[in-house]
């Protein structure tokens, strides 16, 4: 299956490369990103274990010891490749000041791009900032409730820059309530810069909270980057200039990202050689945060998380204890046949709150949970309730690379149609579609 | 002496203030800087210790275990209130966006100055990458040779920026020196950028090697801040147009930087509470490499740091080996006065190299050493050469906080002197002083 997404990517990366020229630089820096991170790896995994950051797969036979945290060495090299970057993607204004002054339609902002650097420079600002959230993380495990909102913080150059450069708050309305709101679109004015701050607190959560498994959160960050590059190269392709425009910043950051997170995989997928620790979450999920709000389709992007959306909707009766909630809620490795099966919560020693067994129930009944009745017919346990353990559920008990595989699968499916549907039901939808030769209708 | 400085500090602040009232925000950003590092140091210095951060204080009697590295949260706070500070700033545009179109000399870059911001982000950026350095060199002890040149990666996008904004890479040639070149400046080119990335080299790494005593690190990076605004209030009261730009945004910026340093100088001066590490050394001196550069008076900047190039120079021969070097330079502490001794070099057991005796002698002879003979008149050992050895030569032996407040002064005084000869001599040197009413000549 990974070959598959590979050549998938190196298609999307080479449609890029024809219509964008100055994205091959992006794709050599990605190469660079993924020597580099190879190389590295092996020789400062020892140092990690030295100072402490060391964890123990739980699921393996020996329950070896492996160093933690080691997405802060991909984060890293990805903010200096960005950094050794900056004078390549601008190389064009350096060496020819005058082919943008020439150029009426850009010759308002002098002849250096400076609004492209600034969006540039604040995106790469918000990655470094929300590194050294994640390393503070992986340092001194923060309490959940400081962690959470920290994001937001790091978001703010970024909505700085959104506010100044662009404004563009309102959102379109869907045509079947265009009658009914009586306009065509609505000015959501602050609240949409409140919305832009969530969708910087939800990502990087999002991805730490679909996490366990040997490779799964640089697997889904991996497919999040084949999802927006294969839209990025729709765009490229086929949509307005403008549209062009962000698409092709958005290609900028997430190539090298692609780049450094397959060499993090090759190291993290099973049987794991090093954990990734929550930095690595943490800046990937910003990745996409950030290029989907100065890319504008932050929308677009939020549908990519449908399934961690899902995860989190699902997980919510145990994080907000209304099923008791164990401290792990990892899959259960039988040592006998090597395989992973569900874990569960249980239910007898901490009976869920009332209201909430006709729901289990009926989520029993939909196949969404496995209960588990002891013979006088009272509930004594449930699975637990994370999308890890549910494909568990839906497809028997699997080894981990099988299950991590399985899981990218479900996710790369839901991705695809995602993007489909958002073309041809947004065309219906909003009676235009922002591709201007629309493949779908 | 520290009451006088900050009473200075606060007249600086008032000048600049006076001239400049969106310079209020930055002493506002720096009280709220200093009051949270004031109520955070005490808070998370146990979770330092408890991750392995910390270190013994050699000069004490009961060589306590102090919390170390804690300049990183200085470091941070300074970044979060500088991302914080990006509306203010950028207030007057964000509300009155057409006050720039109104003014003539501005509308070439549309109504947001895109370029103060790249400047603005630039100069953090390169923080941010400087503080991630310093975190890694922390918790890994990097090795010299690595550590020594990164500075200069964090450095790439700002001397982008410089190169695309202003492109300036000529110097003025002294007036008697005219005659002989044949021009009245010389443009440097590429040197000149090479000339800037050694800055950033230079600034953070020399602020590092003048350390060793309680608060040293901290109070020379707060007399280099006192020193700058100085200047800064001076061009900002009779400077021209554009040297008022370029010092307000150097006020900008080490405003803030003085409140969490004043805040961190709080707990680390003797006897201290805490340790910097080498997050707050290469932190500092980024600070002043970044607004020297942007603000285009790196060569004034540099003169500030004379204390810290002549300690480099004077450390030279124990550096590069001429003269045996031993593992810690520091002062010796003697338990029964409670004083700190000049510490020695064994000359016996490893001879310096022959042909540096003679200079040895010579440094001697004008007490910029102290050798020790035996009764032979062979010699056995020499004083260590750095700045902080030098003054107990000079001065005697005396406690820790004595020893760290007359190197401040004396680097004080150097700084105030350096200020008078850059603008007396400067506009005899080169015909004129960019100074509008020099109040020199």
């Amino acid at each position: 299956m990974h070959s598959g997404l590979l050549l998938l990517t190196a298609v999307s990366l080479l449609y890029i490369a024809k219509t964008h020229s100055s994205l091959f630089a992006a794709t050599g820096f990605a190469i660079i990103g993924y020597v580099a991170i190879d190389w590295l790896i092996p020789r400062v995994g020892p140092s990690f274990i030295k100072i402490g950051l060391f964890g123990k797969d739980l699921s393996k036979p020996k329950k070896p010891v492996l160093p933690e945290s080691i997405g802060a060495v991909c984060a890293t090299i990805y903010l200096f490749v960005t950094l050794f970057y900056i004078p390549f993607i601008f190389y064009r204004y350096i060496v020819n000041p005058n082919e943008e002054l020439d150029s009426s339609k850009n010759n308002e902002f002098g002849w250096f791009p400076h609004k492209k650097l600034s969006e540039y420079l604040s995106a790469i600002m918000c990655l470094e900032s929300t590194v050294l959230l994640g390393i503070a993380d992986d340092l001194f495990d923060l309490r959940w409730r400081h962690k959470f909102f920290l994001p937001a913080i790091a978001v703010i150059p970024l909505l700085v820059v959104y506010y100044v450069d662009f404004g563009v708050t309102y959102v379109l309305v869907p045509g079947f309530m265009k009658n009914w709101i009586g306009r065509t679109s609505i000015d959501l004015g602050i609240v949409y810069y409140m919305y832009m701050a969530a969708m910087g607190i939800f990502c990087p959560n999002s991805i730490n909270i679909l996490a366990g498994v040997n490779g799964l959160e640089v697997g889904q960050s991996l497919v999040l980057a084949i999802l927006a590059l294969l839209n990025d190269a729709l765009y490229l392709t086929m949509g307005s200039e403008s549209s062009k425009e962000s698409h092709g910043f958005s290609a900028l950051l997430i190539i090298p990202f692609f780049g450094v997170s397959l060499g993090l995989f090759k190291w993290n997928k099973w049987p794991a050689k090093v954990f990734v620790g929550d930095t690595y979450c943490y800046f990937a999920g910003m990745v996409f945060a950030v290029v989907g709000i100065l890319g504008h389709f932050s929308k677009t992007m939020l549908l990519f998380f449908i399934p961690q959306i899902l995860n989190f909707i699902y997980s919510c009766p145990q994080l907000f204890n209304i099923v008791p909630c164990p401290r792990h809620r990892l899959p259960k490795f039988n040592e006998k046949d090597g395989l992973l099966y569900p874990s569960r919560a249980d239910l007898v020693e901490q009976p869920p709150k009332k209201f909430f067994i006709p729901v289990l129930k009926f989520l029993h009944f939909f196949k969404l949970i496995d209960l588990e009745y002891d013979s006088k017919g009272n509930l004594i346990s449930c699975t637990n309730m994370t999308l890890i353990t549910l494909t568990l559920v839906w497809f028997g008990p699997m080894r981990e690379d099988k299950l991590c595989n399985r899981i990218l699968l479900i996710q790369f499916i839901i991705g695809l149609v995602t993007i489909f549907l958002r073309h041809a039901l947004g065309a219906a939808l909003f009676g235009y579609d922002n591709l201007q030769i629309s493949v779908f209708n």
